[in-house]
């Protein structure tokens, strides 16, 4: 497996899950079918398109290699199917969220590792490049962010993930298996997050500062 | 007349009616003049920033060209003065933001075009280009975009034209002309939207799968 | 002094204090601290970002000097610590986010001004380099932004505060005090419209024209 394959399959599965989630985010707003495609791919695209903005890598991904466009339609032509034929389950949303959460953080962290950045700015890029298509779904879809409801472990799940890829690949753990045990973590941490509770400390401050 | 003219001419017309616009949205909200002119120059230039950032073309058009500076500063005041001297007829940001959402997608489809990129690149190029400028605007206002607005055939409008432009392009036809066809069906179908009710196949899915 | 610190330096400040607005911002969403740690940074950094995106400046201030992200970090932990030992006075995040827009403003200008462009474009981009930090803290906390709110004299204080810096600039003065004298002009007009209810003329449109 050439070094760099990783980071590629973890794109297009984050491109999929992705678009998958616009289609169950944008199905609840009523939109037509076309704009329901739109907002999946550009879901699908925001996390990817970010990250190499940030890092001036270009052409970016989806015009370079035109098959992310592909990934991202056929996912979203499938998930609308399948939501005809039968109604999602329970949180389906939130799981193909915390998915590509995990593939798009670890990717973007390890496509920020092999361009050479320190490790707190693969951290970073790894979570922003994870956060960013969800961010733009919710947006677009006049929702309140993921990231932003308190105690969800979205970002702080992102950061712990990519923490513990980049620990265990400097302990000589193989990238794949450090890549696999960072997107295990951020899974885990979301999945317990939706469904047992799992909490951090939330800061609270005074409303006494509210001065609008 | 020069091959590249015709997107530059839409692009500035593009500008002066997202200005416009701008200053229609912006006015509803009892903001002062100078924020105002912001969010007219800022709606005006969003959607080209966005296609050059996305095709790393550098110099963007504002700076490369101050002439896209003024025509939108000068859009902007004159909608301004315009809406002083008389209240402006009903829906007319739906038709402004319609002219600017056919000149921004045939041009930024034409850019891509000539850029050597895909059909399906172009096209999506083409309609993200069309579609920033008014979703900057109307996140800046606190409006749910009209992206958004279930059967508006906004993104939808967007694709069938730039399709038709490519599609009338490849069978021959010359390119103004397969501009001006494109430009007249996002605006005939964008007006039909919004005069005639015309309306997609809208996507329903139950509410069931909402965890919030 | 080299010609290039006043804007390093006038960055590294701003950082500090958009991260502080940003902790200030977060705490009041109950999010969580590593949530908080993420908003803070995002606002942070957010202004250089957009500012060197749009200038094609690589790699990004944030990407090739690591002491953007480690001011940023510290700033959000000394104002997370702060606030648990003793609530904030009134109106600290506004305060904190006027001087943030004056640094980046000033700043912003001042890196567009010796990139060779042109007075128009340094304004623009030395508003918009100031106003983008605030805009995504409050998009990311789901308020309205700052920007919107009627007669804040948000974007008004920069474009009148960066043009006094560039005329001031061009008469002779030096840039340290040129600078100077501009973020004074912001940091006054904010606290002013802040503490005395300084006002711009509004621009009043009838609702007329309102389709939605």
């Amino acid at each position: 497996v050439p070094p760099t394959s990783l980071h590629h399959a973890l794109d297009l599965l984050g491109v999929a899950v992705f678009a998958a989630s616009g289609v169950l985010a944008a199905g609840r707003k009523n939109m037509d079918l076309l704009g329901v495609a739109v907002i999946a791919m550009v879901t699908a695209l925001g996390g990817g398109t970010l990250r190499d903005l940030l890092l001036d890598h270009h052409p970016l991904a989806w015009i370079a290699d035109v098959s992310y466009l592909w990934t991202s339609l056929a996912a979203a032509v499938a998930t609308i199917v399948w939501v005809r034929v039968q109604p999602p389950p329970d949180r389906s949303l939130l799981v193909a969220d915390a998915l590509g959460l995990a593939f798009f953080a670890i990717g973007g962290t390890e496509i920020a590792e092999e361009a050479g950045q320190s490790g707190i700015v693969a951290v970073l890029m790894g979570t922003m490049t994870g956060v960013a298509g969800g961010v733009v779904r919710d947006v677009l879809c006049a929702e309140v962010p993921l990231l932003l409801r308190s105690g969800q472990l979205y970002a702080s799940a992102a950061i712990v993930g990519t923490t513990l890829y980049l620990c265990l690949e400097s302990a000589g753990a193989a990238r794949q298996a450090a890549g696999l045990a960072g997107m295990a973590a951020i899974v885990a941490l979301r999945l317990a997050a939706i469904f047992r509770g799992l909490r951090l400390p939330i800061l609270r401050l005074s409303e006494r500062d509210d001065p609008r």
